[in-house]
């Protein structure tokens, strides 16, 4: 049994971002296997009285987020350019990530709408971009995004944003090992694997 | 010249804590001369209309920081109590340290403050734990606090609040490197160093 790390992600989230595109070998690297987890930070905010983003709240500590952003990219050698509009609907993307949960392949979907999101400067909240990325995948993106639009995903969304509601979740990315461990932040990724691969 | 960096802390800061601890030995290797400088966030919180700290404002978010807190010290080494109550007050360390600055002895006396803090369970707003900690240092405790108590240094503190609000600071610990770059938090202490090393 190889130990596993919960990975809660919302594809609106920045740090999010050069999280995702580390992750899956650092992972390999580890010997963890990831538990993909989709889900929407909004309905969090929105329990702390927050419209938007923290960062659209707090110009200044979002000032700072981009110029950080900016130079975490750099030192990685990712592209970056910033989403407009920010943050991006990402209701959709995170209903079709579930999908591709079922299909099995979401971990090339996720790296595929952050990239289209943060490195090609795409409109995730837009139908086509993820279509797009489906078919170059090699899936059936009208029946992926249809499946995306039926009541039973739609609740499998909220069951999990409850569910990282009461674990707690304040932020993304986030990282929850099988012992319960939250770490939160890309800053944390590496920690969090070293926790998850040392309870063996 | 040997390059310098600026160190904004507030005393009632909890990262700043393991930054402070971690700081000087690691500035040293890297050839930067430290600028403390003690100001505080409390105004900087309520012009976005907080009341106290965000980790109070949001449970979630504050009960994390206190798990993430510990595990960084047990890494360190370093011990670690909880402030109780937190934040603590931390006016009168702030103008105690302004005066340590004009004295010359900024940088015992910062680490001597956290350590009462968050290793010996001390409440630092108590004008004896500062007097102890003035006198363990050899300088005038009696003068010092008098000197603390000046409309001269509580000017001063006003001043450096107002400047750290001017350079968009909206949290501790942050660093300043000579051309302007920001760098927030324990997690960029490194980065802020070599920043402010590879300028030269």
């Amino acid at each position: 049994m190889r130990p596993r790390l919960q990975v809660w992600i919302d594809f609106a989230s920045t740090y999010s971002y050069p999280a995702v595109m580390r992750l899956p070998p650092l992972a390999r690297s580890a010997g963890v296997d990831l538990d993909w987890r989709p889900f929407l930070l909004g309905p969090i905010f929105k329990s702390l009285g927050w419209t938007t983003s923290p960062f659209n709240l707090q110009p200044h500590k979002g000032r700072y987020m981009w110029r950080d952003l900016e130079r975490i990219c750099a030192a990685l050698g990712l592209p970056f350019v910033r989403p407009d509009p920010f943050p991006q609907a990402s209701l959709l993307a995170a209903r079709t990530g579930l999908v591709a949960l079922e299909e099995g392949f979401a971990e090339d979907f996720i790296m595929r709408v952050f990239a289209a999101e943060f490195a090609h400067g795409k409109d995730i909240g837009d139908a086509g971009v993820l279509n797009a990325i489906v078919t170059d995948l090699g899936y059936d993106a009208s029946a992926t995004l249809h499946r995306a639009d039926t009541a039973g995903i739609k609740s499998r969304l909220r069951a999990a944003t409850d569910e990282a509601a009461r674990l707690e979740i304040f932020g993304a990315p986030s990282f929850i090992t099988e012992d319960g461990e939250l770490f939160w932040g890309n800053d944390r990724l590496e920690q969090a694997l070293s926790w998850a691969a040392r309870e063996r």
